[in-house]
């Protein structure tokens, strides 16, 4: 397990200062002018689970994307700012050095951790009806960037555009996704897959103009057990849009398991350009 | 408009520090154990607004509500942790003093504001067809606390249960609101507002278990002009969970303006009990 490369990427060593980590970039996860965003959430993440005082298990996530992350070495930090008897609140930085050797901070950020204890639950969305994806095609949304090839895609609806015509309209998608290869589901994944889905702007559109995520929340619904029931399974991804305006898009979706449990809602906003 | 409630609550005042200000909680918008956590969220917002270096417009809002917050004096922080050519990233803090006068977190988040360009734009999600405001009689959903009184409230649909039979079985509700008395709209009002809404397990259950939100996120998709277009008329909130699990339930909410524009998309998870 641990030669997974998404194992890999989240390897973070400890520091003499507690909750602060020192980690490396990773190729395998590399975007088009840096890493995946879902890669440096679970980054985000990572530093809060592998934290000796952690108390439950993680509720909400919310990272802010501040700056461009380049190759290389990076600092995060994870610091309890608050622990109750039942939750813990979390402030999460992520830093790398610039060239005069100061700390520049890439990422902001804060979570939620709990014990969590069995109470009447319910699902108010349903996974929608949609084929298995054993049957549908894998696909490559984009071309050219590596960390895709680190995910096997079956989309149902809403696929990358082939053609950039100007003629979108409509922003979901709704596709299949699990690691390449198979892994079991944890946290940081399910983080990390909260953020595979691309812009709602280049399928509402069907143009491609520069854009990028700013802020992603992430909800957790499932526990860890519930996370191990889903294996290495696909997940069922939905995401759409609800409001393009002057610059910023956001982005709200959900995460069921094969099974159909909803696992996570997610939601972002997105930095477009034109 | 100094005077109104809203805006007393407000009053930040600049300590040595820079970004550090004192505040005091507000009687007028008191609910059963602490503040109304929309007022909360709102005094969060107004200490990154009040910065002298702030940059642009808020985009993205995060609070998490990590103690029980008491009457009395706070200190809030908004720290710039990141100033880009046109996004800038903030962490927030609020801490009282406790009885040893050691500094308690009651409050962590995060804040992006940027400077908005003008783009292509289009609302995703129609505001739902609804009766208008004026014919529908001003509700208070709850009794008891003294935020509500603070809210001209109109409901739609999913009114607060008036019978406590466990026999709900939907989580959505759709309801008209402004400030009482009426006040021009602005960016920490309608943070205010992205919280107005009672907890959906109240509606779903049709039934008062304890419950209190954990984490708020709020995605604003107008601008300080198009929030001053709305003046002091109503805004349409409509919200529903997707999922109660063990504990936590999320909420998904949106806030459209009389005209119908989408001014803001709001997420929160809850912590509930039984």
């Amino acid at each position: 397990m641990n030669n997974h490369p998404f194992d890999q990427a989240l390897v973070l060593t400890p520091t003499d200062a507690p909750g602060v980590y020192q980690g490396n970039t990773s190729v395998a996860y590399w975007n088009m002018v840096g890493p995946f965003g879902g890669i440096t959430a679970a980054i985000a993440l990572k530093a809060v689970l592998q934290h000796p005082a952690l108390l439950g298990q993680p509720i909400a996530l919310t990272v802010n994307f501040a700056g461009a992350i380049v190759a290389g070495a990076f600092t995060v930090s994870a610091i309890p700012r608050r622990t109750n008897r039942s939750t813990q609140h979390w402030v999460i930085e992520l830093t790398q050095l610039d060239q005069a050797g100061l700390a520049e901070v890439m990422l902001t950020g804060t979570a939620v951790t709990a014990a969590r204890r069995s109470t009447w639950s319910s699902d108010e969305i349903s996974m929608p009806a949609v084929p298995r994806p054993e049957g549908l095609p894998e696909e490559k949304p984009m071309t050219g960037v590596e960390w895709i090839h680190r995910y096997d895609m079956r989309f149902v609806q809403g696929a990358f555009p082939t053609e950039w015509n100007g003629q979108g309209d409509a922003s979901q998608s709704q596709l299949w996704m699990r690691d390449a290869p198979a892994r079991c589901l944890d946290f940081c994944a399910l983080a990390a897959m909260a953020d595979i889905f691309f812009p709602r702007v280049y399928l509402r559109r069907a143009l491609r103009v520069p854009a990028g995520t700013v802020a992603l929340t992430v909800y957790f619904h499932a526990d860890a057990a519930q996370l191990a029931e889903s294996g290495s399974g696909y997940l069922l991804g939905q995401a759409r849009a609800q409001a393009f305006r002057n610059g910023f898009f956001d982005q709200s979706s959900q995460l069921w398991n094969e099974a159909g449990q909803l696992l996570a809602t997610t939601n972002q906003i997105v930095y477009y350009k034109e």
